[in-house]
């Protein structure tokens, strides 16, 4: 059986587990706190950040991007009409330009920010940079997630999943990435409806149980999280 | 004939020149700055940054990582003997890996900072930005290249290439940003002689000549920027 090092709360962490769990596998989860940089991890993952899949025999995947063409390469095809990574040259384009889009972009300009100052710094010693919020850090990613969340309303409006016709890796990394923000209560879902019928549809599937059974402690979530009729 | 957009001195660029030059593609050179935000290359990539590769045919193909994808996928096999990405599972992981480290790792901490404060700052107005270069920025840059020059010695005195037995994207991605930092005279290579003569020997090759040349208006390289003998 494989190995997730993942953290709950690490959007790149939650895309790679609704891959696994769209693909049927379900791995042993390890929960790492990347802050706290542990030499067996950082053995594991010299880049210090989850997710990490440990195969059975000893293979070490690290980070959500290569171990969605990991996977896709070593069980993609045998996901007849479910495989997340198309075939065709300019859908694959697409595909990666929206998954990079989230697992990148999306983290720098939003969730990075809200994670690290409302989440990981109540479990971070001072030492490893923990402490009160940097209000300006949560301002500026307040004001960013709506520009995102339009830009995902402009892209459905046009189709039927995020990068066309097929539900893909784009879906589950963007649905990933908002469900952190959605805990924390920071998405402006008022904002844009055909954004939030998207959500709502990922939301639903099966894949998504475990994620919205995550909790902070001490900290409940927004109370539409794990509603799937928000 | 494709067309590749880019800036002389985006690292990210610079290792799409190289893979481009050693497929013996010879693309028409769109040079772009990306902090004018031109709306015909939003229109192009929305994330807005280069390089962008533009198909004769119109395909649209933005970012690094992606680009090598997308020309894996379509010319790889093509390159016998010299293609760039392996075909064993393990050895994809490891050169993903080793790209993602420079193509984003390194950037962040290291070429970001220092291209955008010495180099670029230059050139934008100052409502894009520029303006006198951030000192501290510059420092925690030439702070962070120490290390990952010690990290590439690491991997260099185990292999042949940084990622395995033969030169791949990762050598690639790896040189193209020691090269715009190399510019700058902001590689310690004295700290590190293993890094040092992998760099020699990627710089040797014909596909780096076009970096060589490449010169930011009144600013010249360091005196061994373009001496292979360094």
């Amino acid at each position: 059986m494989a190995t997730l090092y993942h953290f709950p709360f690490c959007a790149n962490s939650r895309f790679i587990r609704l891959v696994l769990a769209e693909m049927g596998m379900e791995p042993v989860l390890a929960e790492e706190k990347p802050w706290e940089r542990r030499d067996e991890f950082l053995m594991l993952n010299p880049a210090g950040q989850t997710p990490v899949l440990l195969e059975q025999g000893g293979l070490v995947v690290p980070g959500a991007g290569i171990i969605a063409e990991y996977l896709d390469e070593t069980r993609g095809l045998g996901l007849t009409g479910r495989r997340m990574m198309p075939e065709a040259t300019a859908d694959r384009v697409e595909v990666r330009r929206l998954l990079e889009w989230f697992l990148v972009k999306f983290d720098a300009e939003v969730t990075g920010y809200l994670v690290t100052e409302k989440i990981s710094k109540r479990f971070m010693s001072s030492r490893d940079g923990g402490g009160a919020p940097d209000m300006n850090a949560i301002r500026a990613a307040r004001i960013n997630v709506g520009y995102h969340l339009k830009y995902i309303g402009y892209l459905m409006a046009r189709r039927r999943w995020i990068a066309g016709d097929h539900l893909t890796y784009a879906d589950l990394a963007a649905a990933a990435h908002l469900s952190c923000v959605d805990y924390l209560g920071d998405v402006p879902w008022d904002d844009d409806e055909t954004a939030r019928d998207w959500y709502a549809r990922v939301k639903s599937r099966p894949s998504f149980r475990s994620l919205l059974a995550d909790r902070v402690p001490g900290m409940p979530p927004a109370p539409h999280y794990a509603d799937l009729d928000f």
